[in-house]
């Protein structure tokens, strides 16, 4: 088939940059035009971004102009790495004029009318984007990618709630300093130190994981019932996000019952032969000592979520670790996997 | 007074460099013989040790020739930084042989006739020792000081458990490297790095938490009746350990209620003037960006605890998070503190 | 005698911020008012300023309001923390307005008219402002203090230069983060890396070191003849700045007579007694490993260079290592200590 | 072809994990047998080995039982990553009983029988292994590789020797922490600071450097005339080594034309073709801020060395700063492409 023409939005910032990176060699997708602020505007892409990713941009990309953001990008698809407050009022008009927007700003996550999904954990939400068209009048669509901690925490969860049903977790992350964008936080604050807050990301991973693990009924969706008590730290680790979990369920499983239902778990088929998908969502390691970030944040090429140290719970039932590559599964890499969905549900051609 | 002579077991080590530290100019005590492993005997400290604190060893003791740990030290009182399983064996012989034991190993400090102390906390349990000569027998006597993560989270508990009762306890540690000795561990292990395992660290946590919240009742030390879930991490941080904690308690306060309970805590009168003592155990920081191990281990020369992010939990009653500086405050510090408490309370002259 | 109030201008930056923490306890100087940007002014210094240095902020000073720079400041004596090219407009107004003005900014380090001084190194330069007053007609004077890097290469070469006259330096420094201000360079930037260039750092480094071991002749200042190649590196280490030297001199002394040399060396008798000067302004270390950033950059309260591995060269004579604390004894340390010198020689009461 | 079956000794080390690593999909050499120290021997890999390199050691290894060194080894091929003591008496022994030894040892660099060789600088030294066959009587052959600082260093001095005669060379290199082995050093000696001693470091680039960059004339190895002064510091940076240079030569180049030289430097046509060889040997970054380590280290397989900031020198002719992978091109890889080359001259096969 013809690859299907994609813009990127926000593509100097380091989630863009991410896109670039992961559309390179794209079966399905090709990047057709790079939007960025006004401040880039007009400029090559060479001249406007600062690389910070591992290895140099790629050639083909070096001398592209950026482009405003307009309703008549020469693109089907459109990935979005803009700011929250920007994604608020582009997003939607990209979809009202025909654009299928694959987000990964937290404008819309939590619109009823607009799915956050993570493919393996919630694919079957896809089915909102029906409703979306009829609700909204859009010609295009939309769907959103969670926040980065909580797709860390959301990932194993799913299953083990799935199996033994959630009622209450309680969720500590130590989040990598890319999470915050680039140049985002200085050296001097981070370096032999650590940061207890992250604005916003507590009410995020509270919020998103009930709705992530929530399910639809008539055209409504009906969001997960437990209760979610987050801590957000910030580390010195450059990329790769942990959350230590304790979680209480209706039904106690044992930590061998738990790791074989995280071993098995294949979620929805729709997103089985994705061709960003990795093989199975979650590895869980047996070492005692991992997940580590630096040791598992590029497992299966940075989209799987690697879990360890499942055991007892002295207050709730099972406490267990979850990292990932809080920038590709939990970014740029997600949103791409919603693209695929997106195609292998006829929504995108 | 004539000062107190001291001798330092574990001399050498991360914590016997503290001590030596913090003893150069103590009022009460002061350095008077220096023990190490049969491997350092006969150096002089100079050969044997590799001084890895913050400016130079003092003048004073690089001369000194490292002693072998035998019952006739020239010295009144004992700081011990020897490691669990040498302990073991060394410290009762020398409480035996008459010597006052203060000691940082966790060898006996579950042990029920030897008081495990933070002045500010359970200062009364240092009775202990009477029953302890009673059943022991010995002519001297032993008291040790918690684990550094127990003591980060115990300080701030404490008065919350005094005024609130305390029921149950999420403890989520961000651990610093220092913790784990010298050399410790690898540059390649931790850079760019968290690991989420810590030998024996959680249990300690769970278990040391209980008998210094507890209470005395005629010759027996009746634990505290609360839980505590612990989570242990190792994070690329020099100094200073962070633990967040979600508390629930038999009498739910407010965030306000619990911050003006631990800025107003004083803890056991006996231990208001001790000299290493801070003016108050606790500080409270009202940033939302604190406390940070970087910035606020050093507090009142290390021998604080620094909370902050007091606020509801969903799940739980209240969210806070404590720092403290790991090697001082929660190793040699916490033990010189206790050996004052002894002078104080006149078992030590 | 009463102390000499000071202004801080650009007090909320970085080195503003050591000003502050420097002038504390002065016995001579007292902080009388603080200037800030445009953005700043009308603030109080809480509100301004982002703290980044260790501890907190003095009390006295969180609640002052931020000025804007006027002729008109209650102060005799201006610290300049100002960047070069406001600096460059502000400092020469103050000065004519009849202030007694002590930069660390580069605007006016090279100008014919205006002394660059390290104290111990090149004190008689002080008399400078003699023929400033003459030749600007300003009622006050300006005295600047060199680049830090250049400060930490300067003081070990100065001695060796008296002794055995320096003829060619190699210079390459490794640089602490904190030179580049506050936010700075970001974590993503420097973690696990090196960057091989600082703008205009190996300019300052290869011109200043020639005025500062210069002599005055007349009313002139004659350069030294040597030569200097700098190669400026920024390295991941919060404080501490390092230069490797090679040398030459018309004399080649061994390792020994230069280690002599550097250990006797107490610089001009002005320099002796000021309040802030270290007791000799270069400490040589024995040790192989030694200077380090990170345990020597305290050393002496920050305001002495650290020197080591003083040995051979197989091309030019001599190889060493220099440290200095780059945001003490490299900027607010080193203008502090001018102001002292001012004093001293008679120019400031 | 049927591959040439390879022994790896000192194989649960950090070079050693980087050979099984280069070697897991090579299409000339396949691992027939691991070899470690007496206390591996007889564990599984798995077992025995800390991998502490990114991603999984390969599956195919993990359940091989480490061997002894002996000299009935099932291989044809042996790369050595042995400690210098270890290396000096196992590795002739080896090559005595027939085997075809690549070793990054230290041991027999500076042998007159025994070439030093990186393939794009000197390959032409592999004609050496003819007169030590003849001198040793070995039935197998020796070629080693240089330090991983030299070879940094003289990756690019090479071409501008043979195009303009360097007669000097001032280096001062920063190397990564990964060059000191695992476990290595310390979290606590070496975060937030710089060593500037390396046992053993600067002797080895000053006198490698020169054989490196000899020519054979008879049966000898004449080494080059030029002289080296090296200052070798150790950051805390992972991996990459950065080198900076001042050069002098007999005919002064502009920065230009140095360029020119490097971009088109090709090397001896005998390397041209290797499986593991980068198309060029020498990347030539134009941005003033590169080469540095954690961007370029990776540059081609890890192979290339990256040089950047070619600019003139105030006393030498030429300044340049160089970054190469410590680990794979100066260390497992550089064996791997001597091997290769081995193959290419006929003298393994």
């Amino acid at each position: 088939m013809n690859k299907i023409p994609a813009a990127i939005l926000g593509a100097t910032g380091i989630v863009g940059q991410r896109f670039i990176q992961l559309l390179q060699a794209h079966p399905w997708f090709e990047i057709s035009v790079l939007c960025g602020s006004p401040r880039s505007v007009g400029m090559t892409y060479r001249e406007a971004c600062n690389w910070v990713l591992e290895g140099d941009p790629p050639d083909a990309i070096l001398d592209q102009i950026i482009q405003p953001i307009t309703p008549d990008l020469p693109a089907r698809l459109v990935f979005s790495a803009l700011p929250a407050r920007i994604a608020l009022e582009a997003e939607p008009k990209l979809a009202e004029a025909g654009y299928v927007v694959s987000s990964n700003a937290s404008a819309y996550r939590q619109d009823p009318d607009v799915p956050m999904i993570i493919p393996e954990v919630n694919g079957e939400h896809i089915k909102m984007v029906e409703w979306q068209a009829e609700r909204r009048g859009w010609k295009g669509l939309m769907v959103t990618s969670p926040n980065c901690t909580t797709t860390c925490a959301v990932m194993p969860l799913k299953p083990l709630d799935q199996a033994f049903s959630v009622s209450s977790v309680f969720a500590t992350s130590i989040q990598a300093v890319s999470g915050a964008g680039y140049p985002g936080l200085s050296f001097l604050d981070m370096a032999d130190n650590l940061v207890p807050y992250i604005p916003g990301e507590e009410e995020k991973l509270e919020s998103e994981s009930l709705l992530l693990m929530g399910h639809l009924s008539g055209k409504e969706r009906i969001p997960g019932k437990f209760k979610v008590s987050a801590q957000a730290n910030r580390g010195p680790i450059q990329h790769g996000h942990t959350v230590c979990l304790s979680v209480k369920f209706e039904e106690k499983p044992s930590p061998e019952a738990a790791v074989e239902v995280l071993r098995n778990y294949r979620g929805p088929e729709m997103a089985w032969d994705l061709p960003s998908a990795p093989q199975r969502s979650i590895i869980v390691r047996d070492e005692p000592d991992r997940p580590q970030p630096r040791r598992d944040r590029d497992a299966q090429n940075g989209m799987v979520a690697t879990v360890g140290r499942v055991r007892p719970c002295p207050i709730f039932d099972l406490r267990l670790v979850s990292v990932i590559h809080n920038a590709i599964r939990g970014a740029a890499g997600g949103s791409i996997l919603n693209a695929e969905l997106l195609v292998a549900g006829g929504y995108l051609s």
